[in-house]
């Protein structure tokens, strides 16, 4: 008897223990970002990078001519909201781009063209905050991937400078939409 | 002694039961969506459904000209991966609707007019599924919000109309986008 109530101890223990880490953990990968960052310098898109949480949308028209979804995780979402610049170390932004297409089933029930919806998958890009590491581009490591796999360096290359007119908000184009 | 190894095991097990039902409610309001349907059927925006993840995005040009991200509870959400259709009970699924503007600082980048962004918030609208109580009108209850406030009873009443033309669909016009 006496052993079998340590072991229920132990086992209440452990079970509240476990549960409240997969309390604290909070949505996948949203978190601190380290996990995500190290994925993305490792080529790989980070694990529920699609589980993140909008920042705002955009459509690029003329040679583009995507959709566009921009999600950021809980530390980028946080310094959103706190309209806090430069944003922190950890801040992963990610920039899903679809194809921009007429809906002809929206456009049925309206009686006229005028829904445009997302298509097929363009590609994802990232921006990863890490002041030390990517000192020589304003602190942010940039990637795109296209169907899961990584472009070349030659195209992370090119990234920065398009941002450099951003610098006024460090290198970041989106604005929160509430 | 007897008594407090009793005390014990029945702490670590209350810890255990209520840290587990905190690590399964996962993200704020983002759950099985009953809390968040009584709001909106009580006239107030859910809690946290600005966190909800995305289901995809829209741009309506002509005389709505905004640009929409529409997301998804969890139920929402696990239903559009599983391609599940109808929607289950306590699905909710709210659009957000921004005006459609001209991205000045975007378009200086991009050396020519083809930026489009989100502006000022417009309204939100949500679907809510529930068979039973919204029996009339697919299983869907409606709502939308301006500034946090609900509609009148008779805008709420036009949604169904207009959802009907996505009979095949549960009623609900958005794609999944990847």
């Amino acid at each position: 008897m006496k052993r079998m109530r340590i072991v229920l101890i132990v086992v209440g223990s452990l079970i509240g223990v476990v549960a409240l880490m997969a309390a604290a953990s909070g949505p996948p990968d949203g978190g601190a970002g380290g996990e995500a960052a190290a994925a993305i310098s490792g080529g790989k898109l980070p694990t529920g990078y699609r589980d993140w949480r909008l920042i705002s949308v955009a459509h690029e028209a003329g040679d583009l001519n995507d959709f566009r979804a921009i999600l950021g995780n809980d530390v980028a979402i946080r310094a959103y909201r706190e309209e806090k610049l430069p944003f922190p170390d950890g801040t992963i932004i990610v920039r899903l781009a679809w194809s921009y297409i007429a809906s002809e089933e929206n456009n049925k029930v309206f009686g006229r063209a005028q829904s445009f919806v997302a298509g097929a998958p363009i590609n994802v890009q990232l921006m990863v905050k890490d002041s030390r590491r990517y000192a020589a581009t304003g602190g942010w490591g940039f990637a795109q991937f296209k169907d899961g796999k990584p472009a070349d360096e030659a195209v992370h290359k090119t990234c920065s400078g398009g941002h450099e007119s951003a610098k006024a908000r460090d290198f970041v184009f989106t604005h929160y939409s509430p």
